[in-house]
């Protein structure tokens, strides 16, 4: 009988054996899963941390027993992956670590490597203090939460404030910890627009302390009263008795580029349309993987939950004899930071000038709602297209209906739509859900307006 | 100097005379409104009912003042027209309606019509009894609402069970009114489907009592201690208050017809894109006219307020001599219905069957958050397609997060998208707004197997 390995049983790799087993309902499937959970929502760790959502049972989609009675899947969890060897097409397996049968090694027919991303830790002493936390695995999640409810946790310092250290942020503050937020960056939020991540930041600092333009330069153990940590920045010392480092993270490829695979500069690896990298009979899911970027017109590092899953799907597919294929992203995301929605999709302002694109922004604020109907809330949406119109990317801010609205202009970002075509949109209308010219469209007509004023006074 | 004369002071209305000013801003600009308000949303009007809306006021987006001071537009309110002249370019004015100057005509160089549309009277006795109401103007709403702030009305029969009677029947029980509904069809909302519209119903049923398949046969004037009127339908007597009849409405079209615009069977007027009318320098806009179906592929009487707005500009901008041109609708259209979002868009699948399209439905029921997310509720999203997968229309209800949602369809539909193309959309994903697939993107991959096993299975 053939078999099938997946590395990872996270979302792509439980989505790509899954899809595996309904093509070829024959195939052996075994899955190596380093942690000790499969199959969970990672997004849902910062609720979970929060309090929000009350057990970690409760972000997992489906229990081990699912994937093993039901769907004939060999899933081994604590099974950690330490070598691809595709010219044997064998994975090699850590000693000790709760392998079927002590294997040492797996054979594979088709082996689909869903390794994720890895939290960037910064080269600072003091990491390894006990209570220094990233937050990736449901694993040391767990570890956290049982911190926090110990009720010794008092102040944190969140190191990073893109989506996850924000994510984390808000978690926290749920938890009732004071917070204080670092980041070596002059703004909040790399990934939107200064106006979007100006409106992120003030919702921040309602909430925590920021540090902007603050680089972490250790971790020291407490030398005051008020924490048993030290956050060392350039601006100064922070106690704390928590710290989460949230800087970013990068692909876990280190398995498949040392095997030989194909990647981009930043260690993602290329896949085909049918998920395969460049060695035989091996593909790649999830976080690991460059993906065709629909705007940018080639390959991109954009490790998000939606197309992890899809991904992942489709190597299983493939991998299994059965056909698919990913089409690609826009960038398309989405974040709450405490009260407030930020969203955004396709190239930010300096993404698509950094692409060579002759691109400007339009920025309109309108309501949410009707204006005579309570409840409502400005809305900024910013659209950035080329000066001939073509729509690049959205973003919008506000406290409620950016998420939604956002994915209007990743269609039209699917669609190749001009600002002309988003504004000629029929959208929804009734005083409670919108005004009667929705804020997508409100902006996509300040645009075209400025844009024909541009070719009318403008000179070629 | 040039004189542009608009009939109606609705959204239309007031967009035409304001994009006429803005292209030309030496245009005599004379806009004539039957009512005593003009630039008012109408489709607020069910909220002001509900006192959810504090005032009349609130419902009117710039008060006359601003029109006439501001941007130089001669606004008459209180000024009917009682007949179009094409030959003489002149309008016929009702006798002491306060037109200015006590005229008996107005000519005009370019004639914008947005006479809207009127409510359907029922042809059965009773109507002209005193508490017997429609819903289609504001000067209607203040009498309706002043009735109801008396505190005498405690039963209201509301008949008709489409979008304007649903919001009636929300409003008069916000205002803590007892609520019968009469709907001649078997169900409610016709303008959804089946599955869709049984939500709605289910809704409606949990906050009135609702009377399907009952034909309103009179209103008489009260004999019972219960109500000062009686509702007689085809199934029984019912004791009210208040009647509202909300059985639809028909363009507002005579004028126009009589003057011998081209129309449609059901009275809409037709226009090209930059709403000329068949007649000389006589341009339309608003609920009269018919517009271009994106997913027909021809005209239809579709009307909604943002094509009002819309329309109007067009026709002003175009009347006053500048260019622009409206592409057309789909068909989007959302109603709360108490605590229930109801949202569609393009055809139903009786529409498209009628229209002679292969077209089959396909229905997914999803959650509006990651399931693990507090707060969410299931969402059903319902594709109509073509057996060969064109996106024709989809339709969605839930407790929140149908209105925006549709909009994606929406955006699909004028793409052109099939159900693969939607399936592929990278839509935003985080818990609080979304599960990883979202309800949109699950409904299109039901849909996309759906039609890939028929592909596969069945006979050509």
């Amino acid at each position: 009988m053939a078999r099938l390995v997946v590395i990872g049983g996270g979302a792509a790799g439980m989505s790509a054996a899954s899809a595996a087993r309904r093509v070829d309902p024959g195939l052996e499937v075994v899955v190596c899963e380093a942690g000790g959970f499969a199959a969970y929502g990672m997004c849902g760790i910062p609720y979970y941390l929060g309090g929000i959502v009350p057990e970690a049972e409760d972000l997992v989609a489906y229990p081990p027993s699912t994937f093993r009675e039901k769907r004939g899947i060999d899933l081994r969890l604590r099974t950690r992956v330490t070598a691809i060897d595709p010219g044997a097409r064998q994975v090699r397996l850590a000693a000790g670590t709760g392998a079927a049968e002590d294997q040492e090694s797996l054979t594979y027919d088709a082996l689909v490597v869903t390794s994720g991303a890895d939290p960037v830790r910064p080269p600072v002493p003091g990491l390894d203090e006990p209570h220094v936390f990233t937050i990736r695995s449901l694993d040391e999640a767990i570890g956290l939460r049982r911190l926090l409810a110990s009720g010794t946790i008092r102040r944190a310092v969140v190191v990073g404030a893109g989506y996850i250290g924000l994510e984390a942020a808000e978690a926290l503050v749920c938890a009732g910890v004071a917070v204080d937020v670092v980041e070596a960056l002059p703004g909040v939020l790399g990934t939107v627009d200064e106006p979007i991540a100006a409106l992120a930041q003030a919702e921040l600092e309602r909430h925590t302390r920021l540090w902007l333009g603050a680089r972490l330069e250790a971790v020291d153990k407490g030398s005051t009263p008020a924490g048993s940590l030290t956050a060392v920045v350039d601006g100064g010392e922070i106690p704390a008795d928590l710290v989460v480092i949230a800087v970013g993270v990068r692909p876990a490829t280190d398995l498949l580029i040392q095997a030989g695979a194909g990647h981009l500069p930043d260690g993602s690896v290329v896949v085909d349309a049918g998920m395969r990298t460049s060695l035989p009979d091996v593909f790649a899911a999830g976080d690991a993987v460059a993906l065709p970027h629909l705007v940018l017109g080639r390959p991109a590092w954009v490790p998000l939950g939606p197309a992890a899953n899809k991904t992942g799907r489709v190597a299983g597919t493939v991998a299994a004899g059965g056909t698919a294929a990913f089409r690609g992203v826009v960038g398309t995301a989405v974040v709450k930071v405490f009260d407030l929605e930020v969203a955004r999709t396709g190239l930010g302002l300096a993404d698509a000038q950094a692409a060579g694109l002759d691109a400007v922004a339009t920025d309109e604020v309108s309501r949410s709602r009707a204006k005579y109907y309570p409840g409502g809330s400005p809305l900024h949406v910013r659209l950035v297209h080329t000066r001939d119109g073509r729509l690049l990317g959205g973003q919008i801010a506000g406290r409620e209906g950016a998420a939604k609205r956002v994915d209007v202009l990743a269609t039209a970002l699917h669609a190749g739509f001009t600002v002309d075509d988003v504004a000629a949109l029929d959208l929804s209308y009734a005083p409670p859900f919108a005004p009667v010219y929705d804020p997508v469209l409100a902006a996509a007509i300040k645009a075209a307006r400025g844009l024909a004023a541009l070719t009318a006074g403008g000179s070629p």
